[in-house]
């Protein structure tokens, strides 16, 4: 398992894709939409793991609902794991609470599942996993 | 620069080690307390990366005023640069502000500085580098 990504709300794609740029010294990689999610999003590579910036599509997307609530900030962390499938079972049979029992598909060819933040100390976790 | 860890506010760490035991599928490498930071904090590896829990040892802590505003998550991302020194400079020169302009000693036997959340979508950054 290692940290994929750091999912971050933001309001303004424009305007963070640039202050994350003077941030951590280099740019965008790629800008996605993922309509399941209602979310624009943008990718920076840094190591073997990602930044992603998230802006909402829709005002009732899951992000403009966190962004009014808590402001902008970070929303999730992800995993990368090998077995999405057996990774869900085994979490389930520990205790822990899926949003998602049955993953689904998410930005950058990958198939992922949410954890419920209320059995993981308030993180909200999803779990990805490569599309081959 | 690489995500050093991301840090997480618990408010239990003993049963915050035992539930990321759970979750990660490893359990923590090492304790340390940061009396300069009023935490206590616990590591777990994960690739190039580790998550970090951190527990209030004082009720002044930020750690606590944390959780008392906001409840246990995620708290800030540490981002590993080659030289602090240079890297706020340069930082500051792209307009962010540091919470710490000066690097103080933190965990894990580094040189930290904290940039403040106004500047960087809401999000607390750790700067850190390891102390040769």
């Amino acid at each position: 398992m290692k940290i994929d990504h750091i999912g971050i709300a933001v309001k303004d794609m424009e305007a963070s894709n640039a202050l994350f740029k003077k941030l951590l010294g280099i740019g965008h990689y790629k800008i996605e939409e993922v309509a399941s999610e209602q979310v624009a999003t943008s990718f920076f590579a840094l190591g073997e793991s990602k930044i992603e910036l998230l802006q909402a599509s829709d005002p009732n997307s899951p992000i403009a609902k966190f962004i009014e609530k808590r402001g902008e900030g970070i929303h999730h962390i992800a995993f990368e794991v090998d077995d999405i499938y057996a990774e869900i079972q085994r979490l389930e049979n520990e205790g822990f609470i899926m949003i998602n029992p049955t993953p689904k598909p998410g930005a950058d060819n990958k198939l992922i599942a949410f954890l419920h933040p209320k059995s993981s100390n308030g993180v909200l976790i999803e779990l990805c996993q490569s599309i081959q």
